[in-house]
């Protein structure tokens, strides 16, 4: 701890010009279409001739993270993360980034330099450039707000209101992990908040405490699409829940749903936690959110090409509107799907 | 008061997705470049080949506005109205926005309509789309990010580093007025701090205050460049107030300058109560921010065009980098340019 204290660097010391400079320095350019990075008034970008699409997130400490149990490097990783999973999900590629960074006195440089680790290792690994953002001081807690903005021709781009009556909904990976990893994290933290000394074990909870904490957004997933040859007729990506998710595709959609327990994908670990914790992995799966796995509906005709894809797995299909949202538990009950959307007013 | 409480629609009750709805059901799509604004996970817009220019800003309650006495519909409108200038400043047209807030539960419904009445306000005035953001509690203070998106032919981007040695140095306005309205606004908060039912006088001072409560982009003087078949070789808005934005652009371009104090244009009413207050009227234009008039460099060649321009004022040129940065003052001495940044960090 002492040592660390010696490591410090006072933001008042330093500077907003010298922190800005500091980052900007460790700013590589990776991408031919970025015209200016940082550096003027506004950056420049060439997306050539394709469109543009935009997204932007805002992250508070207290509301939507908890310093206390979340290193600066994977908040700065997942800040991004979140971002570039919602231009995937227009089946877009994302190119670039800013990141505006609002901190009070009680960060250090060293601390700014961790965020900022994981916003260039999360720029590296997705091939995104940072080209500008804010940095200034906070009255109180540290507030991230990361625009994305991304590419893609204008016939390839993926609404929420394309999918048709009897297409497939497909996801991209297990849901409910990063929820899992969450309740562990919070738990952890009621355990040992009045014992400092003692270290919380997480042994056997690395994976969702990794979905939790360094989600990875599915470009993967985009990329392989293109390489099969489908376009998604609707998609959105998984940060609210399935179920919710499913909802947005279905009303924008003007569609009903019939989803299957037993096809939804859930990791072991995952399951095990929550059996153990009395939580029932498919209600944590349905509104559990963050897993930010994409979410789509493809023709029916395309089923041969996903039912045995490793990337790739079909739940369900849409039905008409007035059929409802269903759920097929795994005993063959008919349940109407319930959604639980997160509001960061009521907590 | 008791009349404002009946009419407060408390944001807990309403929750995020109605609020967002609120918010969306006023947005207005002006533009044909618009293809997909709220209500997917991403915003698409078309600038038909153009390269898409990115600037973004964020604005913390306490540090960069007192709502004390700034109103949330003046707020709202600065924060878009700073955003658009820095695309202007780059000679490109503003297109898009996204607007990220954070509140807390002190804010009422009401309280947010105002904040997005002046918001919507600056769109409809400067034909800009509001097409995504983010709404979301905070635990302290009001956070208002916003990014803008511009759209410019390639040939046409002016940057900061393209002035050469004899360009002029123009403005597009008066400068400290601005500054001098937050002086009055901070002396007036300071004095009525405890006698809550006077009233401050600001008769008078009605130019300074709107300089600092809605200061208005340039995107005037950009259309008249182009009418003017003018390019500038260099180009910056004056945020931070003229010294610091000469150095931005010497640096930038590797020149001195040499400033004309007596050319330096300042109003009427920010001069005469800039002595008023015992301040130096040129030091206030040299140093106080948010004037948010543009700033450039011409070709010697354009002096014709510009010396007599009811929108623009020529006021030094550039020099030798060797040379330095000189204030000649009106008594014909000559001084070193001091530049005060802002930091804010440091208070």
């Amino acid at each position: 701890q002492s040592e660390e204290e010696n490591n410090r660097t006072e933001l008042s010391e330093l500077g907003e010009f010298a922190l800005i400079d500091s980052i900007s320095e460790k700013v590589k350019i990776q991408l031919d279409s970025t015209i200016k990075g940082i550096g003027d008034d506004a950056a420049v970008v060439d997306y050539k001739g394709m469109e543009t699409v935009i997204s932007t997130d805002m992250l508070i400490e207290g509301v939507h993270f908890d310093l206390s149990y979340v290193p600066l490097k994977h908040l700065g990783y997942k800040a991004v993360a979140v971002n570039l999973s919602d231009i995937l999900a227009m089946n877009a590629i994302p190119q670039h980034i800013t990141v505006s960074v609002a901190l009070s006195n009680r960060f250090s440089k060293e601390a700014i330099d961790e965020l900022y680790s994981g916003i260039l290792n999360a720029c590296s690994t997705y091939q995104v450039d940072l080209i500008g953002g804010d940095t200034t001081s906070s009255v109180s807690g540290l507030v991230i707000s990361v625009t994305a903005v991304g590419a893609a021709k204008k016939e390839n781009l993926v609404y929420r209101d394309g999918a048709k009556e009897g297409n497939l909904l497909v996801t991209t990976g297990d849901l409910g992990g990063a929820y899992m990893g969450l309740q562990m994290l919070e738990r952890e933290k009621e355990i040992f908040k009045d014992s400092a000394n003692v270290q919380p074990d997480f042994t056997g909870m690395e994976y969702i405490l990794e979905r939790q904490l360094k989600p990875e957004p599915r470009k993967d997933a985009i990329l392989e699409l293109e390489t099969m040859g489908v376009k998604p007729t609707s998609m959105i990506d998984i940060s609210d829940g399935l179920a919710s998710e499913i909802f947005h595709l279905c009303k924008s959609s003007k569609l009903g749903i019939e989803l299957y327990e037993e096809k939804i994908p859930i990791d072991q670990e995952t399951f095990d936690i929550a059996l153990e914790n009395h939580l029932d992995p498919t209600v944590c799966a349905l509104s559990g959110g963050e897993d930010y796995e994409l979410l789509f509906s493809v023709d029916i005709n395309e089923f041969e090409k996903f039912k045995a894809h490793p990337l790739f797995k079909v739940i369900g299909h849409f039905i008409d509107e007035g059929q409802g949202y269903n759920l097929i538990a795994k005993n063959g009950t008919r349940h109407e799907l319930q959604a639980q959307g997160w509001n960061s007013f009521k907590k």
